[in-house]
């Protein structure tokens, strides 16, 4: 018999099913026993009343694999309103030895290096799974709005002859017996491929040597990256990061149904035109001093209140950094000495993209390097060749992919909603 | 004006019309001059016989980045059928040094290394562009195939702290001052998320330290890989390598028409079953010792075309592979001592995908392992330890992007169609 999913039991009520999945949980009662299933969909109730059954079940330990032969009851009592009745149990494998923490409780209570070094176990907790359909929906969601606007998908490097981002913070590589490095953003690559496509995008590993411990930094990360050619301003590239944004909302509640109602969770409204601040203006308005440089994170939540009070929404842009703060292929401000044409677009508070025009000129580019006190351009050749052969006026953004889902079902740490995290002091699982 | 594209002109016949992008080739004539001007759809003609626009023309170079206003006329001996006529022209930035090959040409004759060398330019070429728009369309019709059969994305590390596939081929990283590896296949990530949603499937890169030069190998490529769970045998496997590839192709049909149209490919069938032959006759059919381990790539060619004549497919599936050639996690056909559950899928006697049914019982894996002297479990810890805690009967399989492509558009060297290719001696652009 076709085996079918616990969420199909309650379009089948009277009629013989095979189910398949785990134990996820068993209740030897005095007169009854029950085996609840998990499997990719869910969660059935198995009611074993049955002498052999019940020994069957009894021998059983959580987490076993098992397929299951019975009949659909429905009993609104049931989780789903509907139950498998006389079952035969019959195991797929070997008997699972018992995990370090209950994978069926509500919620996963150990601690999370413990967490995280059974992570293989840990992610099989329904909430856990549910966190990763919602980050799988939400990259679904990037890719169509942005393939919907012309976009071409590419693959780059991520193995580099030089850092891409700055000198520190880079994984060295030993390339064929000579020193290379992990790339640290596709941005070179897909700057250089506006010139062929004048729209891409990359959804792929970036590898930043992070040495500080923190409940945001990874040493490898999913970056969402786009990149647009023939642009007016930052405000094209802003009005692209806001559709990519509101793209991958739209995906999670068309697609993660189910996991946002198990997370309990309520997505975001985007507006059709997200709230701006300048930085001088943001500066003042969180009561800084007005030559700080950045925005502390204490500085990012309370503007994140202040949109949310001012503007009844949980995005917003801060536009105009200043340029010092910038990579160098940052394009200034006309007109506004020191300032930028770059953007953050902050989700509650934390940073979530980064963005912005690009400088477009070859000329433009060699004394922006030579400013920073950068005189040798052999490191940069390749990239900077493509600004001599015409280059539009382009620019583009990024998206960090683990900060977008923590944020959104409101993990406290980014490693909360990573498979397998890597980090200062974690190279496995 | 808002721009619009070189494909859209001929909707727009007698209006007054924007374009933007490259120039792609002037032709200064005595009364007339030519502008063909190249964006991201195709290309267009426009016709300059005004004195200013035409010394305007003869100020650029080809590739200079461009905007043009004019006037949209039908002419049926323009490509097309329509041209722009009495154009302004408006350079969007500096003018462009000259490529090192000619890029209006119908193809591109330098040689591969020049190419290579000039990625970010050679890429322009209509024809080298078309390559990727069929492989990103490769790539979103392997995602959706997947999709729509309950498959979830995910995304594994990239650096490990033990090789995955051999102990062969590695790059090491610097982890912090500790020793890693970068991944050679997502193969026992995808293995351990089975446990948790029964299907997964990745598109990423994977890093093999190839020290041979070959035309049909990578230091780094783009995997598509697969892996499912609660299987009968490979053969389950095998229905779902066919229904990728067969949504791979659909995708390209319908996404990348014009690029087909330009590339003048004819996609090829795939039948609703692939032919098949197990590897024992495979050597036989090919004249081939019965002890040989491993087919050459004589073999497989001639297999291809045995193929095409006996079954009328290009594509063939070979089974039953000697487990002394295939890794330790390969599940063994019950029965027939020395042979696998496994298989290569070969497209025009090419290998496209590798795959099979895996073991799943934890103590399999360790007499597997000893059996090839391999007693030190450490290794694999995190990865064996899922297998005591429940996995189903599973399996999965993976695509070479790049050879897909190679062979779909009948490239000789597979450096001709990946972006930036890395191999032994190249790791720049």
């Amino acid at each position: 018999m076709q085996r079918i999913l616990s969420t199909d039991l309650s379009t089948r009520t009277g009629e013989p099913v095979r189910l398949a999945g785990w134990v996820h949980r068993r209740r030897l009662l005095k007169s009854v026993a029950f085996l609840v299933l998990r499997d990719a969909a869910g969660l059935a109730q198995v009611v074993v009343t049955e002498p052999a059954a019940r020994a069957a079940l009894a021998a059983l330990t959580e987490e076993s694999v098992v397929a299951v032969a019975g009949t659909v009851r429905a009993n609104p009592a049931a989780p789903g309103g509907v139950e498998v009745v006389d079952p035969t149990i019959e195991a797929l494998t070997d008997p699972a030895e018992a995990p370090p923490f209950d994978l069926y409780r509500p919620r996963l209570t150990a601690a999370l290096p413990t967490v995280l070094d059974s992570a293989y176990l840990a992610l099989r907790h329904p909430r856990r799974r549910a966190v990763h359909e919602v980050s799988a929906a939400a990259v679904a969601g990037f890719r169509s709005a942005l393939s919907e606007r012309r976009f071409v998908e590419v693959h780059t490097p991520k193995i580099v002859a030089s850092a891409t981002e700055s000198g520190a913070n880079v994984f060295g590589v030993d390339y064929f017996g000579r020193p290379a490095y992990l790339a640290q953003s596709p941005q070179f690559y897909k700057q250089m491929l506006v010139g062929v496509f004048e729209r891409v995008y990359e959804v792929g590993p970036v590898f930043r040597a992070e040495p500080h411990d923190t409940v945001r930094h990874l040493a490898q990360y999913t970056s969402l990256d786009a990149e647009l050619g023939f642009i007016e301003d930052h405000r094209d590239v802003m009005a692209m990061a806001r559709d990519a944004v509101a793209g991958m909302l739209g995906a999670v509640a068309a697609q993660a149904g189910a996991a946002l109602r198990l997370l309990d969770l309520a997505l975001p409204e985007v507006p059709a035109r997200i709230p701006e601040i300048r930085f001088p203006d943001a500066l003042e308005l969180v009561g800084a001093e007005p030559d700080e440089p950045d925005l502390a994170p204490a500085h990012e939540r309370a503007l994140g209140e202040w949109a949310r009070r001012e503007h009844g929404s949980e995005l917003l842009f801060v536009t105009a950094y200043p340029m010092a703060k910038r990579p160098f292929y940052t394009h200034p401000e006309p007109g506004r000495p020191g300032l930028s044409r770059s953007f953050d677009l902050l989700f509650r508070g934390v940073e979530l993209a980064t963005g912005g025009q690009r400088r477009h000129r070859y000329g433009d580019y060699v004394a922006a390097l030579a400013e920073r006190g950068e005189h040798d351009l052999a490191p940069y050749a390749g990239y900077l060749d493509t600004f001599r052969h015409g280059m539009p006026p382009h620019g583009g953004f990024a998206i960090g992919l683990e900060r977008f889902v923590a944020r959104l079902v409101g993990a406290a740490n980014v490693r909360e909603v990573t498979l397998f995290p890597r980090d200062l002091s974690r190279l496995t699982p």
